[in-house]
């Protein structure tokens, strides 16, 4: 079953939006990219969108594995990564080069013609190193700018971009930077010029009303059901950041968010699995 | 003194072709990227070309020393890296992330607006694994065709192009590629739609008449010429193939092909230094 054959003009696909070309602006998360098969399964799946697309990845647990491979320590604050310079150069090495180049490469054997680029690369993605009172989270980088142009030139041109978590601040530093969050800067950024649909795709089937439970998927999360959610402490506490995001994104003309299995990625586009965040 | 103001339309210029327009094709040897001093003064010069241009960088030093980190035995067979599947990943990081990255935030801060790509890229360079029949150079490429729409697009957009020496098979496998090699077929694949001059940029001053003696660069080989230096010995063996290879390029169309120092970019671009190689 191809996503193209039955979801290019049917009734149920909502991400039209008058005369915008509709764009798929999808993350997927690092345990995927850990394992060959289901990467090779959601590639294939991704090659068949026939829709305009981005995919954002990242790759935590192979760029720890090289860190402790090469003996250089790894130190994290509240689950974020602090990127010493050591650090720096190996997520360079692992998203920019090793897991960037794994994926384009195996899109292209899919006839998906994929262009992957970090944030440096045509000045995509400017950051400045993250400033906080108290923690130095080294070259960790918050976004200033999304190079729209280049991404819409591409895109016209018919490519898939692949984005590695690298982003530089312009002066020749390099930082590196929340995958989700460039997921959702480059959704919000591009939905004035395309209808754009935000797949965040991990290893949950959605938000989950119990968090061991897999069959529990939220089909629909509006913003009252939301609030009544957190009231009656019904959501998974990592989850919240993630839907704050979502609303926020919608809130900035995201036509849609969506977050479920990355290996259900056709279902999620056709709304028939994962958890739609929506203000409708 | 920018090579912008001294050369653009002098007399010296010889890049100039009707009306196509001039391109720089230039590789960059890898010991002036193990020395960041070195590599940031060849990038400011590189910044501060206002032809068109793209740069071929290799890395050999770095991916050995990646290697012998991570406890990843070497085979060279004739100065030519054996290329298993572990050597692959790790010049896949270090060419196409750590160093192809560090190039181009380096360029983006002097205002050069450069996009790093792989051959797998946009499908930018299809390649094959080296056949051969006796020895067995594992994921080794040697290029099948170079994708000229996506390069003259992304000149045509002002952008500059750096490219690691990585390619694909478009069947979902990567390969090592010579950098020479692809300077070569780049400059040549071009040559209809640019007047192309190809500069290899190493740590020697250009064609020497005397290894040892840096003062003795020839600074133009003819073909007659060459079959003379080369009856006499006089020529260094190793540089045969490059010199040969310069020929074969100017047979294909390119302008002219310039071997020298990459410390001497501006000197190399306006024949001021350096040996150039040439028909006329």
């Amino acid at each position: 079953m191809k996503v193209t054959e039955n979801n290019k003009r049917s009734k149920n696909s909502p991400i039209r939006d008058g005369d915008l070309d509709s764009l798929l602006v999808i993350k997927i998360g690092g345990n995927i990219i850990d394992d060959d098969e289901k990467l090779s399964s959601f590639l294939k799946n991704f090659a068949s969108i026939s829709e305009k697309k981005i995919l954002i990845h990242g790759g935590g647990k192979l760029a720890t594995k090289m860190a402790g491979d090469l003996g250089i320590p790894q130190k994290m604050i509240d689950g974020r990564r602090i990127t010493d310079a050591e650090t720096l150069k190996i997520v360079t090495m692992v998203y920019g080069g090793y897991i960037n180049k794994k994926i384009v490469s195996q899109l292209q054997a899919n006839d998906c013609n994929a262009i992957g680029l970090s944030g440096a690369d045509g000045n995509l993605i400017q950051a400045h190193k993250r400033v906080h009172p108290t923690i130095d989270y080294g070259f960790a980088g918050d976004i200033d700018i999304i190079n729209l142009e280049l991404l819409k030139s591409l895109l016209d041109q018919g490519m898939s971009i692949v984005i590695a978590p690298i982003t530089h601040n312009k002066n020749g530093q390099l930082l590196n930077t929340n995958a989700d969050t460039i997921a959702q800067e480059i959704a919000r950024s591009l939905s004035a010029a395309y209808a754009v649909n935000l797949i965040y795709s991990f290893e949950k089937s959605g938000v989950l009303l119990n968090t061991d439970d897999e069959t529990s998927v939220i089909p629909s999360i509006r913003p009252d059901f939301y609030e009544q959610l957190k009231a009656e402490k019904k959501i998974f506490a990592g989850m919240i950041p993630k839907i704050d995001n979502a609303f926020a994104a919608l809130r900035s003309g995201v036509k849609e968010v969506t977050i479920g299995k990355a290996e259900e990625l056709q279902k999620l586009i056709q709304h028939q699995a994962g958890t739609r965040i929506t203000n409708e």
